[in-house]
């Protein structure tokens, strides 16, 4: 993976996503003591950055394996996104979903022609009904986090970020299964200087933290997090890059999660899913290493449910 | 009133306010039938377009009148802005504030150095408190939506979105105390060509649209509406401004400003007050009056509670 290829990946997307706004507050500089950037993929097509790596992996597919469509399991932002991503390109999309996934989440990918499968709601029941609809209709699996085109359309976010701000100290990303904060490692590997890269993981599901000093895919035992999109392991493509260019990982706890969550809701006056607040919660934990630092700050989604919110 | 006042208005207040950005969305322009182009004040300074007029208000007093200060009642935005507005050309201002204000409304004031005078809770009490300081302090009253230079400094909302966008074929404003929308009647008057101007008013505080049918001034007896900036009345100052170039005023029910507001939040993600979403829901009340027309719409704030929402 090299600087062409990532530049090709981003030309490649551009025109089934947007360029979203990088935004700054005063306030939160001020409370903060640092020099805040907040790349804001909450207003990304269907509300997460996971449109880009979507659309990459589905327009890395040769014709004749569009034809026969794509499949994932997830019931998150990814099945939207594959979703959306495959209704643009007009690409039949297959979403495994547990019977019992939310409501909000099913209409969703029924909004964007996605087909929803459903299964047991078991790990095994959906890696064994998504395998099979790859059998019967030769569809083409793509995985949330831990597939190499879905890292590099990801990667597009902080290349984005450092086109506006080249000289950025540090970009802050949230770590769940991993393929956000890879891709972020890779372009600010490729594209800037002197520019760390940190991960917000919470205390609570802290399995990358662990693994970063074992130096093997560890895991989670519980995931009582509010961050529910972080609730996911890393994978044998994401974790290398991980292990290669990322420089730390945060942990934070529940509380200090929910309290950036509501100061970003409260001060910035945008709507960011609880998992987007961990690495802004990181930087405030942590004011003495970040102080007077240009720091960007990945907020990756905005699907909350508006009726049930944490504080 | 002519152009050249408002356009020296808006360079006077520059320095000390944001030039908010216009956003727009696909999905609301497909579920509206309309092009749509939201003026986001709730990323105003202190979080509401108040600021502009506040500033300009202020701006306009001599030096000898800005040495004994600046006094208001009010619980609102315009108090947090008078206090920003003040602190930031070094004036005092004392905020007439009842007793009874939320802990949220004063922390506020003082965030700002605002030097809150308590009185009891009643329109009398808080006028007489406010009389007295402008007798004993020398100190300039200044009105939320009743005064000319606060009007002027409204204009510049519609200004800055008609630089943008000069093709409009209406501006929506939401109707209070009325000093937004003869703000944005005034701009549209002097700045627009062919384009209307409309307000929407909550069905339960509904003066202003009886107003205009009785040709005289209309009060509310009962003030049960979620949209709290607008339970004001409308002043002589504003009330013939409105008369002369306001073309319609939609009413909307409770529950219509309800869903309007949650389709921004979940749609748009952004954060607006309950007032901000009157005109959005006049909108999709009148779908067809609409159809195809491009539309602003002025989002005049983004102060509200998170922990008490109205869905």
């Amino acid at each position: 993976m090299n600087k062409e290829t990532l530049i090709a990946v981003k030309e490649r997307i551009q025109p089934y996503i947007h360029r979203t706004p990088v935004l700054t507050s005063q306030l939160l500089d001020d409370l903060s003591g640092a020099k805040l950037f907040f790349k804001c993929e909450n207003f990304q097509k269907m509300g997460a950055f996971k449109m880009r790596g979507a659309a990459n992996a589905i327009l890395s597919l040769s014709d004749e394996e569009r034809q026969k469509g794509v499949v994932t399991h997830s019931s998150g932002n990814f099945a939207q996104a594959v979703s959306l991503a495959a209704q643009k390109l007009g690409v039949k999309a297959y979403i495994v979903m547990p019977k019992n996934a939310p409501q909000v989440k099913k209409d969703g990918v029924k909004t964007y022609e996605g087909e929803i499968i459903e299964c047991e709601s078991t790990p095994q029941a959906r890696e064994a009904t998504a395998e099979k609809i790859q059998n019967e209709k030769g569809a083409s699996f793509l995985h949330p986090s831990n597939q190499d085109e879905v890292i590099y359309g990801n990667s597009t976010v902080a290349m984005e970020l450092l086109e506006d701000h080249p000289d950025l100290d540090v970009v802050l990303a949230p770590i769940g299964g991993g393929g956000l904060i890879a891709g972020t490692a890779l372009a600010v590997h490729n594209f800037a200087t002197n520019c760390k890269v940190i991960g917000g993981e919470p205390m609570e599901v802290d399995d990358a933290y662990r693994s970063m000093i074992s130096g093997k895919i560890e895991t989670n035992k519980t995931f009582n997090t509010v961050a529910d999109g972080l609730r996911t392991h890393l994978g044998d493509r994401n974790f290398p890059i991980i292990q290669k260019y990322v420089d730390k990982i945060i942990r934070v706890e529940e509380d200090e999660i929910i309290q950036a969550m509501q100061l970003i809701w409260e001060r910035m006056k945008i709507i960011i899913e609880p998992s987007c607040a961990v690495p802004f919660a990181a930087l405030l934990k942590n004011k003495e290493e970040f102080k007077n630092k240009k720091v960007g700050i990945i907020l990756s989604g905005g699907n909350v449910d508006v009726k049930n919110l944490p504080f």
